[in-house]
């Protein structure tokens, strides 16, 4: 490609909106442009990284053994309405009347369409497993759409749905998509993480997420540096402390506190470590006819350590909670406790309430908590001594780092990741709700055992970006680059020997399938330099007469600080060398 | 490909809604299945089809210069309500309210993004000309969707958009489109006609059509054998006769025509050539306020002979005409000729009417229309002797084979297309409507000059198989054949030779870059040929234990009745030999 017949857009500064760096870099290079909130061009210069990420998930996809195949956008609603997803998704599920009034969705998955077609096609456990996949546009209306493409409403997701006769031929099939997935990571050049996620009621562990490694990620992903364990936080494990629980060493005490409501105000007003507190959360849950009026509300008391996090996930798997619950309303809580938040604990109570214990909190000793008196707290607080054991103890915290690994294997570690792909067990969830079958060997119909596996395409060069960019621009892998290689000449307007030896050395690494572009718009060398630093291209060779005349050109790698002389004979062979290190 | 890890899937009838014979095979062949009205998953095997026809509409946009980039499917109504085109347009366009109730459309195209595109990237005349284009899924809302991907609402169009400083240069930008498209057209290696057509106010000549010739076509198209005019039937235009009015021969007559009310009728009554009756189509035009109250009503009276068309198109040319009209009610039509339409004519009008007579219609002598009473006309009418001369003679009527052609070089002649390709001058039409400049030469800001460019992705295989079908299916062209070679083994899963000799045979064509697939389903014979027959695919190759025997295999094309023998050493070269003929 010759620049003066593509088309190159860069800003100097990025627009005010963009928050990450990822979305200011991907606007500074033209990559994108904003059309609506959430919604963007995809440019001319963006939309090929976007294709050479679509060409790696196809061929691995393929190689698979998924078969490719294209499932529309706009979805009737008869077949979301089948499962539930139609009522029960929020605003997300962007939904449309079309001219007769008949109700549709902008697909953000496609769950129920690929069950309608293996539930029509896939007739014999003889065509079975078979896995369909596409590379095609969704659209989440997201309430919040922000950093650009890396959460906005309109993206382009690669998303697989494997169909098996049982849960052995499932796990197969998930297990060589998790294979393919860490293939296609691998050849993207990009630092990640597969992490057992959570998979709900439904998969035991077979759910994992691709982490993209970046700082500046969202969410938290757990490891262990002494194994090979990995989750994300929500799934990771906080293991219950070793050893009993110490014996009490202090009375109980009532102490004031006056306006101070939290565990780390209490702490520092006490001068103890935060971690002798103890924070109360509320949560209730009703129990509702079929109506759907409340017939009876249970409170629940959370006790968790002053220093550590509620996990929702966790919580929702304690056995009374896992119907569904909310948090407690002011009236609620003080009928319950007496004392509005800030001072709850779990002494005096007015009315009964189910307490569940943290892990953690559960064999403590001498510890701090609300004294259900405003501006005041309890110390000295002791299980059985000063109150029965907890009706239930869980693990309901996040992870900290320095925690056991799971496995046993060392403490663990948290980074920060970017979630660019998710593979998942889901069982006859989607079957069973669409009455999806096949005749099994001796003929009985049978539910198929499905499983679902996404790439968020147009979310990967994003992660790419926040992972691989220093102070001048975006630093792409070889794989994903807009194009790998730029040829920047010098006095091209000038200099005929300058435009010959550009344009013979552009067609030598044509030749040699090298996606390569020779920068032909004759600008000031600075402003040159400063776009391809910008846009990322990992291969710079820079043409000058004074270098021809000594049949020498520049190379330099987009990481390194400073360029190299070779010979002109001899740039192609360095280039080789350096193309994919 | 193998066949085994591919999707397959062929039906011995068609749905019963489905009409005509593209829609029929596209679904028996597998290549797609209904979601909804008019909207289809493209199966794996069609999908095949698509990625090819994309693929070639791809390279030859890009060798012509033109740059992809890719934008939003839901795009915001400001855009569109800038242009006019969100009112304007009627239930066509998909309309969809986000969830914070803002307005958007599901893109139909994509002329107004484009244009805010340009507007904020194109500054400057030096970036000019440019031409941006998309291979992306559009939506229709078609009141009555029909024919498979023929006319669907969900479908894939390449649109493209030129942008450049004045007329001249838009004009370039025009032809090395339409010469891309020739391009394009002919690697599909389908018979077309790319036909001239009506461009509105704004393009002079500068919009032609690109026709699948197709007995089954849904347009006319009109071309001189003797020469290369060609035009579709809106636009190809009707020569007056030659030479002067005849004299009148016949007296004027008012003779009973009871109950026969159209031409064809009074004609055979009469015992006279239907082209010697003129027909009376009565229109009205009305004149506005700004409130949109009518202030007056115009009406029309159309005169064209008896065996010919009126055509929509040229009325609407016509002064007076060109701002819009409409047919006449049946009480205007009552209060001015004073009879209800059938026995209509231009003689004794009870109020003003403005007549408009076809050139043909001019030019007539001794001819019948209505008598203003029912079931009478009058024969024998004569121009100036019984009524004056028309207040305007027009090309009103679609031409007919034999018809004079234009360019006076031969006789028109009519076959039917498919239009699947589209280019268009649009001048500054949405340039002006969303205020979209560049800087010239001078620093003044100008409007682009813009033309548009649009290919049917998906229509374009549907258009192949009307063009390219016979009894037993389709017969696909090798550009766009799904697959281009099937090898066909027979008895493999019994005989270790023939396994032997198609897996090699296999890897042979696949090394040679062949797109090939391997039929190792162990289908019967039977079964296994008609559903490739089915399917289309143009080259196949036979291997059975008796044929390697000999070390022979057959070859038959798919147009071909019968097959040859070859020797497999030979087949490969044999094979290239016919590709592509």
């Amino acid at each position: 490609m010759k620049a003066s017949q593509f088309f190159i857009s860069t800003l100097k500064e990025a627009p005010a909106d963009a928050e990450v760096v990822s979305h200011k870099l991907m606007l500074r290079a033209g990559l994108i442009k904003k059309l609506s909130a959430g919604i963007y061009n995809y440019m001319p210069m963006g939309l090929r990284v976007i294709r050479k990420v679509e060409a790696i998930v196809r061929e691995e996809m393929n190689r698979a053994g998924a078969v490719e195949l294209c499932m529309p956008i706009v979805q009737p609603a008869e077949l979301w309405q089948e499962t539930g997803r139609f009522d029960a998704m929020g605003p997300e599920l962007l939904r449309i009347k079309d001219r007769h009034g008949r109700d549709y969705v902008v697909q953000p998955t496609s769950e129920e369409v690929v069950t309608d077609i293996a539930r029509q096609e896939l007739h014999s456990y003889k065509q079975l497993p078979k896995n369909f996949y596409q590379i095609q546009t969704k659209f989440r209306d997201e309430r919040r759409p922000r950093f650009g493409l890396m959460r906005g409403r309109e993206f382009i997701m690669k998303d697989a749905y494997s169909f098996d006769r049982d849960p052995a031929g499932a796990q197969a099939s998930y297990q060589a998509m998790a294979q393919a997935y860490r293939r296609i990571f691998d050849r993207f050049g990009l630092r990640y993480r597969a992490v057992a996620a959570d998979s709900g009621a439904i998969g035991g562990d077979l759910s994992e997420e691709f982490q993209v490694i970046a700082a500046t990620g969202e969410d938290a992903i757990v490891y262990c540096p002494q194994s090979d364990y990995a989750a994300n936080m929500e799934k990771a494990e906080a293991l219950a402390p070793q050893g009993p629980r110490p014996a009490a060493t202090q009375p109980l005490q009532k102490v004031p506190t006056p306006g101070k409501s939290t565990c780390a105000e209490v702490a520092e007003l006490l001068g103890v470590p935060l971690a002798s507190t103890v924070k109360s959360l509320v949560l209730a849950t009703d129990r509702t006819s079929e109506a759907g009026d409340i017939i009876d509300t249970q409170i629940w008391l959370l006790l968790l350590r002053g220093d550590h996090d509620m996990n929702e996930v966790k919580v929702g798997k304690v056995p009374g909670l896992d119907q569904g619950f909310r948090f407690a309303t002011q009236s609620e809580i003080e009928a319950h406790f007496g004392c509005k938040p800030g001072y709850l604990g779990p002494i005096g109570l007015q009315k009964p309430v189910k307490v569940v214990a943290d892990r953690e909190v559960a064999l403590m000793a001498d510890w701090i908590c609300g004294a259900n008196e405003e501006d005041h707290h309890l110390r000295g607080v002791n299980w059985v001594r000063d109150l029965p054991e907890p009706d239930a103890v869980a693990d309901l915290r996040n992870v900290v780092a320095g925690d056991r690994s799971p496995d046993g294997k060392g403490e663990l570690a948290i980074e920060r990741g970017i979630e660019v792909g998710h593979v998942f067990y889901l069982g006859t969830k989607y079957s069973r709700a669409m009455n999806a079958t096949f005749l099994d060997e001796n003929g009985k119909p049978r539910h198929f055992e499905m499983g679902c596996y996404g790439i968020g395409i147009t979310r990967l060069p994003a992660a790419a970006i926040e992972q691989n960019h220093d102070e001048r621009g975006i630093i792409w892998p070889d794989a994903i680059a807009p194009f790998t290689v730029v040829i920047c000449p010098i006095g091209m307007e000038r200099s005929e020997a300058v435009r010959a030896a550009a344009e013979k050395l552009y067609a030598d690494l044509c030749a040699a399938g090298i996606d390569v572009i020779l920068d032909d718009r004759s600008e000031r060398p600075g402003a040159m330099f400063a776009d391809w630093e910008l846009i990322g291209v990992p291969h710079r060779i820079v043409l000058s007469e004074r270098g021809l005349k000594e049949a020498q050109v520049e190379y330099q790698h987009r990481r390194e600080t400073a360029a190299v002389k070779v010979a002109l004979a001899d740039i192609l062979a360095h280039l080789q060398g350096r193309m994919g290190a």
